[in-house]
């Protein structure tokens, strides 16, 4: 039976890998890797050297697909995401049916961890689904930019038995955050912490964490706004792609 | 300078610590470990086999602390917990004075993260606020048991775009599930998915997960409340402890 490994990389940290996420790629027969245009060739520079520095055995292939566009005329964004899948299902589907023999091993690496706003396991079960070509699957789990994160500022996400909201820029609102102790954003094109300026939080800022790039900032979101805008796009400038992630903390929404 | 590390070990697969982790467990010269009686033994061995099988120089020292006892005469639940890891605090700022040479490496080993409903980070802290003792410190992120459960059940935490609540068994309630399209429970000691049964919400539940105990069960929360409850009943009568994690997932919370 051909085998599917969905491995976690970490976030850019190329030690954050795991002895579980090492083997694994040992095991590799044919990486499956989605070019998303040339503008993240940091990453690919990054993937590549985490299959070099860690797989002892180079015989393995490399097939790249090329990531279909969503289509702009579909309004609905969860739809509009849902037919860009079953596209890559398709596309998918038909490379692990070609290029994977049946006693194969093919893997997806993945950013971060498979689990978290990620849709590789979503385009698994699409081709599952469809029921044209079989596989077993293993998800391996990795270290996700919010650990890296809070890791390299040294804090819990957490106050002593508070929740932690983590949602995406798009949902960031200032009821979420007048009601959530700790809201963790990733995921966000445009900066909008602009939109909660209204209240009294901390922010824990950090781009590129964990690679040799990172940009850590941290304070009072009035205060560190600026500083955090400005770096953001000095960073974005200068490499070509920021990816952030950023964790704002409100005192005020603690429960006594 | 003296270093210390606060080293996440992921939750119970031993396969799931990072390279930066065998790094950090290599430069130790004294590992600090919480006693917490001997129900979890379980745990305790865990530790010993991680740090056997990567550490290569075994001439490290092991320095056993006894956890204090939280005062049950101090009725708020964060006041209390407070007060125990000062009490945390002054014991292990005692240790680090005695035990850990000016250019030696210390380090608190975590179960799962550091960064989520962990306490180190916070009496550290709390150390370094009373400037008796003094040294570096740095923290190494580890994979969680919510990681750990995704991967296992081969799901995404989240929907396309959707966000994600993080809380304890403790703040579990049916409003918190209503509005929320996915709840991950930690901590959570008496089955707390009892409160929110009138919601109609899939479960997606482990006990020990990683570990070689591992215990998986999923379906709908009215249909597998049974199932779950009886399991982990058994499962705690057995081993002497149970550690359990679950994700509930509420389509009808859903924004369109």
């Amino acid at each position: 039976m051909r085998k599917l490994y969905i491995i976690g990389i970490g976030s850019g940290n190329p030690e954050h890998i795991t002895v579980q996420a090492i083997k694994a790629l040992n095991d590799v027969d044919v990486f499956f890797v989605l070019n998303k245009g040339s503008s993240k060739s940091d990453l690919i520079r990054l993937r590549k050297e985490i299959c070099e520095r860690y797989i002892d055995d180079p015989s393995y292939r490399t097939i790249e697909v090329v990531d279909p566009q969503r289509d702009p005329s579909i309004a609905s964004y969860s739809l509009r995401v849902q037919a860009w899948h079953q596209e890559r299902a398709v596309i998918y589907e038909d490379l692990i049916g070609r290029e994977l023999k049946d006693d194969e091993c093919g893997a997806f690496l993945v950013w971060g961890d498979p689990s978290l706003y990620d849709s590789t396991l979503r385009v698994i079960d699409h081709i599952i689904a469809r029921g044209i070509v079989h596989f077993d699957h293993e998800v391996i789990p990795g270290i996700t930019s919010i650990q890296a994160l809070a890791a390299r500022h040294k804090i819990t996400l957490n106050g002593i038995g508070e929740s932690i909201c983590i949602t995406t820029g798009r949902q960031l609102t200032p009821g979420l955050v007048a009601s959530s102790e700790n809201v963790v954003v990733m995921l966000d094109g445009k900066c909008s912490f602009r939109e909660v300026l209204d209240q009294d939080v901390e922010i824990y800022w950090g781009a590129y964490v964990g690679s040799d790039k990172e940009i850590l900032l941290s304070g009072r979101l009035t205060e560190k706004l600026e500083t955090i805008e400005v770096a953001r796009s000095a960073a974005r400038e200068k490499n070509g792609w920021v990816m952030d992630t950023y964790l704002l903390r409100n005192p005020s929404a603690r429960r006594s």
